[in-house]
């Protein structure tokens, strides 16, 4: 596929990145998973805007590129009708140490990926081997910073699982590994806020638009849910098991989800 | 400066790294600063040990070149005597997402700095916008997830400070940003146990060896230290203010530490 990097389009299999960008040496930057139908940016706006949010939140200028042509020369050079635009923004080259440069000249890069078919029911474990620490104001960006997730995804993987949610560090549930999660009790979709170490993921506000709420949930709250659903940008994946409960999935209200947002 | 790259010498101005890079999209791997001295690495055996087992952590397999060669080869090719090398791991290039490739094929990178002069001694402050989180296994190893540091590093600029010592998520001190913190209380160096969230250092190590002792510290059980020191692999930088209290910088303890360990 092809790829932007700062200003160009490029072949993605092309060796283009400094070997001293701080994305690469200290995970310092943020991404963006992007969903493209119909050869359009979905829910540009938002993705944008939680973009600039995690880069104030660590200190990183937004480029001054224009972000939305770049997104939209990517996909033109690709063909590409549905799947995902992937944004990488670092705070790009620097000297040895944590301390950024004064005036850093960030990275972006804009990779494509063809859509993939939709997961399968997901079968989902507590992790164990790592929490989310909702002390950290990385808990609410999409920050490069994704070992803990990591190492709870390959902690599932051990145990022939799907994904994990991951436990903050009081215990309750934060979020899947790269998803928010949404339980359905009592009629109500409830996922955990994220005073609680969740993402405020994009498809996670537009189901509280529609009615969700937000509630501290702990693994035991979950356990009366009539559906379980793990929700991202790309799409709405139902749990078929969560820490050995079997659930519908899809079950009729995830169904609806899926069809009011990703038709 | 000349870096080895996947067991090449390349010019470090070269722009080699894959744009899929894990490093990079996810910071999925592990770095070491190594002090060189006399042209020599200095503690390569504990520099190694703890790579392999932050490897083991994140399920990283161990690169099969030989490391020791290739920082030898990068310590003569730059004719460097003085100075650090920097060791970075990653998990290589993968897919789209979280979940590794069963057969990772990592990049390894070992870039070469000259010496630096000793940094004066520091102004340090306690960080309020982040903690360090003990409940991960993160807090242990030497990740690519260097954000809450950098984070803590840019609340020290904002406050005119040189670096901040990080809570963990129960109010305690785990470390400085990229260095372990050693208070002189009762004539004995104390230093908070890894199980608080600090890094076990490799400074930290020999200091602990030579009598130092671990145990919970708060900010308030600093208050009466005689000595402050921030110890890394590169040095010892005496604290000449911490929190508005002043502190001989380096005290005679400290001066003693660092004659000891790096003269």
């Amino acid at each position: 596929m092809i790829c932007w990097l700062d200003g160009s389009l490029i072949d993605g299999a092309q060796k283009a990145l400094a070997l001293d960008d701080r994305g690469f040496l200290l995970g310092d930057g943020l991404y963006e998973t992007i969903r493209i139908a119909q050869g359009r940016v979905q829910q540009a706006g938002r993705h944008l805007a939680r973009l600039a949010h995690g880069a104030s939140v660590i200190g990183l200028p937004m480029p001054t590129a224009d972000i939305a042509a770049a997104m939209a020369a990517v996909i033109a050079a690709n063909a590409l009708q549905a799947g995902s635009l992937r944004l990488t923004l670092t705070r790009g080259s620097g000297p040895r140490g944590l301390l950024p440069p004064q005036a850093p000249s960030p990275t972006l890069l804009i990779a494509a990926f063809p859509a993939a078919p939709p997961a399968a029911p997901a079968r989902v474990i507590m992790a164990t081997r790592t929490r989310r620490n909702e002390h950290s104001p990385l808990a609410g960006i999409k920050s490069l910073n994704c070992l803990d997730g990591i190492i709870a995804r390959l902690e599932a993987r051990d145990l022939n699982a799907d994904d994990a949610l991951l436990p903050n560090t009081a215990g309750r549930i934060a979020e899947a590994t790269a998803a928010n999660v949404f339980a359905l009790i009592g009629g109500e979709w409830l996922t955990p806020p994220v005073t609680e170490g969740a993402l405020p993921g994009i498809t996670r506000a537009r189901i509280l638009e529609a009615g969700g709420r937000e509630a501290p949930l702990t693994l035991h709250d979950l356990m009366p849910a009539d559906e379980i659903a793990l929700t991202s940008s790309l799409g709405i994946r139902p749990v078929r098991e969560l820490a050995g409960k079997n659930l519908p999935a899809p079950g009729p209200e995830t169904a609806k989800l899926i069809a009011a947002l990703f038709a």
